[in-house]
């Protein structure tokens, strides 16, 4: 007898702050709602990506009240409950306890797929093929299911899934390795051991699980947590957004992977192998867009000289780069940013700057 | 007996293009008219810088017509009629030939100071002693005088003056070197053998003259002008601006270095120590302005982390810049510029290439 299909929810997760593209992004205009890595924002190109899958009607968003504001204008056809607004920021165990109960209280046994909003995905149809999969696990062995992104160096800005590799379970014509360890964000030195050893993959941060077994993975293995799953299914239930604010307020701001991916059994991981990045910063962008021969990749009306390795982001504009190697360069109508690509990461400088300074306007 | 002190008139030459210092400067908005070397913009600097010696009566612009409504813009106490239009750009040949006709016309032994609109001086003092030493030698010994800068290095964008050392001319306090010959802009061996050998200048292309005696030298060492210059005089008589044009279209559009200065005998070199540049690229101006600790010339609001050497031009906006080392980086609305301070003469490649593309609007 062939079982039924589960019932799949999505949760995209859109909250984040994307201060690492300024100035392209701000404060009110994180990556998730910019077009930088394909023709439409990333959030509508995620929604894309999984509509052959997943309905609108089956698809949630989680971020504040402001983000949920530009999500509805980006997703008019986003069903407008489906646009779940967060209380208070308080990173990701909070946000998919919320996700999580709303869609228990519509079906405790659908399959939560928890994406995020600002992720590229190169291979669509095997991405697709791999959330099939994973949902089939999920429902099937009532286990917690997490994409390993095989890592292509020893990066230090991932935190890794330590997985056995010697038995992994088959289901839906795709493997799962019962997951040994979550490692935080590595040094430079554990990362390269990391791969040298092997059995290490990058926490991508997208998860499957069904609603109740969530719940239930809680109870037994993130009692702090449970009584909060509780009471924001009661605050749901009540429609009262200030009961589902108490709950928040008191609820630890910790990530899901701290608070429950880390202390739970039966959790599996499957590889992601479908062209994933997080795009996390101006040099990753640089990879992933076009670039001509001498390895520019420049957006905008652009004259290179003798200019090579540099990413220019500036429509609207004419550019003129002359003897320029491996810089980024991103102007905007009110600030401008020129920075080796190697130092992409001292954005953040700037930005620290920028609040401590008081020139909140550019952030 | 004390002779009368010379009736001096001032001209300045405010026809450039100002190519280089794009893309601040534009076809309709050349140095001259820019605010890049002080407070006010180059051509009221350079006004002001003679006024306690000329008073606004007496000093005559040269230009087109679309920049003269800019010269009367900026100069509004400019009496209308001082502001000569050259019917045509014929390089500076034809232009001082009308400027100093129209100075014959009013007193044939008028004193007239030939100065650039865009050229810097750091010592307003010292150079207004010269100039009336300078008017002083023109008026008494009726001789062609012009400014040499000492040169600082051996530069091949400038023409140099070969003079002799040992004759000087003792006047108004002053020294006067009679000029052996006019040197093109060099190549750098030449340019190298010059300072070695001594005896020369740079070639400010300032001069001062008496306006009768520019005429007889023009008659006796220029023939091939001559008939221009009594045409000039006659179409300048009749007020008919189509006369001026039919002058001006037969012209030809040598410089007077070239037309003249080489030619004629009785030039006299006055040497120019008055903090001279004619801030002619992006490198000047970074020499020029003021600098932080580490060498940053910062216009506008900047945050500049392990950045030195760099000018940066971008008021109105915010500037961040990580690492950056030696460079020019230009930012204005519709343009932006970036290149090493040492390849700041390769802007003109970027003028070539819009020309040829036919992107006028950024010219």
């Amino acid at each position: 007898m062939t079982k039924p299909a589960p019932d799949l929810k999505a949760v995209i997760m859109a909250g984040g702050s994307g201060t690492r593209f300024w100035p392209l992004s701000r404060r009110k205009s994180p990556k998730q709602f910019l077009p930088i890595a394909g023709r439409k924002t990333m959030i509508e190109e995620t929604v894309e990506r999984i509509l052959p899958l997943i309905p609108y009607r089956h698809i949630l968003t989680v971020a504040g009240r402001d983000h949920t504001r530009t999500i509805k204008r980006i997703l008019p056809k986003l069903p407008a409950k489906n646009a779940l607004v967060e209380p208070l920021a308080r990173n990701t165990a909070p946000s998919l306890i919320l996700a999580t109960a709303s869609v228990y209280l519509r079906n405790p046994q659908a399959v939560v797929i928890v994406l995020a909003s600002d992720h590229l995905i190169t291979d669509p149809v095997l991405f697709r093929r791999k959330l099939r999969a994973a949902a089939a696990a999920a429902a099937a062995r009532e286990c917690l299911v997490t994409f390993g992104i095989p890592p292509a160096f020893p990066a230090t800005g991932y935190g890794y899934i330590h997985y056995r590799r010697d038995a992994p379970w088959k289901t839906a014509g795709d493997s799962f390795y019962p997951v040994l360890a979550f490692k935080e964000k590595p040094r430079e030195k554990q990362a390269r051991a990391f791969l040298r050893q092997g059995g290490y993959y990058w926490n991508s941060g997208m998860f499957v699980w069904r609603a109740d077994v969530f719940a239930r993975k809680l109870e037994e293995h993130a009692p702090d947590y449970f009584p909060f799953w509780r009471r924001t299914l009661e605050a749901l239930r009540s429609g009262s957004p200030a009961r589902l604010k108490s709950v928040f307020q008191e609820m630890p701001a910790t990530s899901i992977d701290y608070a429950l991916m880390e202390k739970a059994r039966g959790v599996v991981v499957c590889e992601g192998n479908f062209g994933w990045s997080d795009v996390g910063a101006w040099s990753s962008l640089y990879d992933v867009w076009t670039r001509d021969r001498a390895g520019n990749a420049l957006h905008g009306e652009t004259l290179a000289l003798d200019t090579s390795g540099t990413l220019c982001f500036n429509p609207g504009k004419f550019t003129a780069l002359i003897g320029c190697r491996d810089l980024i360069v991103v102007d905007t109508k009110d600030a401008l940013l020129i920075c080796p690509r190697s130092q992409d990461q001292r954005v953040k400088q700037v930005l620290e700057h920028l609040v401590r300074s008081g020139a909140k306007k550019y952030l």
